[in-house]
């Protein structure tokens, strides 16, 4: 589980999600495209509008704890209700980076509640994080996310929530793509 | 000094380095070679007997006042009469990365003291973490030290005293490559 698994997600022409639209809340948005596709583990030179590329890899702040709480009630991609998804690509600022661990996990948690925010909204959205920081890649992270139609408007309300929080105040770029698949 | 830069290190038979010995203390150890070079931000394709790269990145463990302790007292790479090195290159085990944050954290500090040994060894090693698992490589870390001859002794001590910790049982390979520079 905590093995690194390169994820490579491209938007353009192909792929089972449709977008249907990308937003930038904070800084540069990404190129419009019609379509997108998530592949875990490809290192394909598939043609696209964009591709970001990044690894899922061991927790950076969770605590045992709270892991034993999100695995008791999280459920996985690919459900076949869940026909809704959202791309989260972020990154924060130096100020962010050059803060030690603890500094940064205070902020996260204790601050920000991040952790007991998202586990409020489980097991209705399924989450991936892709860390790509420190690939060189534009973003520091990718989240992808997954639920039914009918959860759209608690997803909505999870995300104003985590963009309240201090944590949120060293975001330098975040793009909301949100796609659909039939 | 967080944002992440790619460092390649090569043996071969080119470099400032001259390998004086590789030892593997766990697992496989490396082939032999004359020489070492070390290069940030570097993507030569420099032939070699093997090449290893990583990226220096924040902070994973180190707490705001380890951290401060730490910047008291350490001093840089490159000092005139650092002649002499030595390349760790470390693998752990899957148990290792599946734990929690916390867990590891207890095991590296609370544990093993892992932090506040380096510190006693401080100015005379100096000391750079490159990290390379989220990249794919065989490796999950580099470390890479440099003292004077006269603190060689002293740098074996601090490689014993890790060495015997709670945290090594997770090591599954380790190699040392020992080095100097005329």
């Amino acid at each position: 589980m905590a093995t690194p698994l390169p994820v490579t997600i491209t938007a353009g022409a192909e792929g089972p999600w449709r977008i249907t639209g990308i937003t930038a809340p904070v800084g540069a948005s990404l190129l419009p495209a019609a379509r997108l596709v998530v592949e875990d583990g490809a290192r394909l030179a598939r043609d696209g509008a964009w591709r970001l590329r990044g690894i899922t890899s061991n927790l950076r702040y969770t605590a045992e704890a709270e892991r034993a709480a999100l695995a008791g009630v999280q459920q996985g991609l690919g459900r076949a209700g869940a026909t809704r998804a959202a791309l989260i690509p972020i990154r924060k600022s130096e100020a962010w980076w050059d803060m030690a661990q603890d500094a940064r996990r205070d902020i996260i948690e204790e601050q920000s509640r991040h952790i007991a925010i998202g586990l409020e909204y489980l097991p209705a959205v399924a989450r991936r994080l892709i860390h790509c920081r420190d690939l060189g890649e534009p973003f520091d992270f990718l989240t992808w996310f997954e639920f039914a139609p009918e959860d759209e408007a608690r997803f909505d309300a999870l995300l104003g929530r985590l963009r309240a929080t201090v944590e949120w105040r060293y975001v330098t770029r975040e793009v909301e793509v949100r796609l659909a698949r039939d």
